[in-house]
């Protein structure tokens, strides 16, 4: 069987080429951009084109942004005297979303993991090092709480110890919501370690 | 909060216009675009904008394709006595993989819908008739086994009639792997009416 035409058969097989789309969703989307106006289909294409052509690593902060410095390492009014470093951009977003920090970050680009050939020269640490000095006082390790993330805390927490700076994590415990019945064992042992004197 | 840079925040606009892709779906696409190499992220670019360029509507059919007459009406091996009509043309792609027909299609591009706002002029159903007379001896109407459809084959059938071609409609029923217990009322009548003597 032929089945889908030539042009239509390579957007389904470049569309399942993303994380979570499988060959139904690809080719329900590729049906979708065939119906739609050329207008349509090609904005989505000059926007992965664009995107492409004009982000780049922040030379500071490894951030990614259309401009260098980012757009957080150029804003002025933020506190510069202290970094927050994140595993990926993604990670950058979700805690600006919070509104709870308004420091400057250092984005690692991953964390270590030798089974995944991720080793700690892969990651920006030694960038990170070279920002210490001057006006930072406290580097936050905000790394995902698991076994990577805390492996790579780790390794940071201890090149950064010579430097005399602050170092700390977020707290982990309970989520809000969450129910002290229904949450895994590891969450009842963080929140119990890091349990807080009731003032 | 400034969020994300523009041309990443345009690329996540642009794919939260698919169906079925959210704003969460949308930035994780996008972020995984642009970890992606240049050749792969213009991989989909590409495809995108050459599925625009290169599919057209078969001026016999209906159906999708890159070249006209489209792939099915330009096969010689097929037959050339019935036409299967379907709503569009997924549909015909689905009976194709099926490997049950091997006659042509006739692609409606939708079904009948007042409240929709389409009507039977919106509709191929002009170059269906078109087409009957010669060797055509067998239009089955394959429209969705609902509401719409059935209206759709109605309507169809009103039309085809004093041409004295045979007209049929595949069969409804219980869907193998169902059982009796729980599928709906709507199968069940369907089943009871069309039943079969056991030979």
């Amino acid at each position: 069987m032929k089945g889908l035409p030539e042009s239509l058969n390579r957007l389904v097989e470049e569309l399942e080429k993303l994380p979570g789309i499988g060959s139904k969703t690809a080719e329900r989307l590729a049906f979708h951009i065939l119906k739609a106006s050329v207008d349509e289909a090609m904005g989505l294409a000059y926007a992965i084109r664009d995107l492409k052509k004009n982000t780049r690593l922040c030379s500071r902060c490894c951030n990614i942004d259309d401009s260098d410095p980012c757009w957080i390492c150029s804003d002025g009014s933020r506190d510069a005297s202290v970094i927050c470093v994140v595993e990926q951009t993604r990670d950058l977003l979700a805690l600006e979303r919070s509104g709870s920090y308004r420091g400057l970050y250092h984005v690692l680009g991953g964390h270590i993991s030798p089974l995944e050939g991720i080793n700690p020269e892969n990651l920006t640490i030694g960038k990170l090092l070279d920002r210490i000095g001057g006006d930072i006082k406290e580097v936050i390790l905000a790394t995902n709480p698991n076994m990577e993330g805390d492996v790579t805390a780790n390794h940071i927490a201890g090149l950064l110890r010579p430097h005399g700076v602050k170092i700390t994590r977020p707290a982990r415990g309970l989520p809000p919501g969450a129910t002290v019945e229904c949450v895994s064992r590891a969450i009842i042992t963080d929140a119990i370690r890091g349990r807080q004197t009731m003032e």
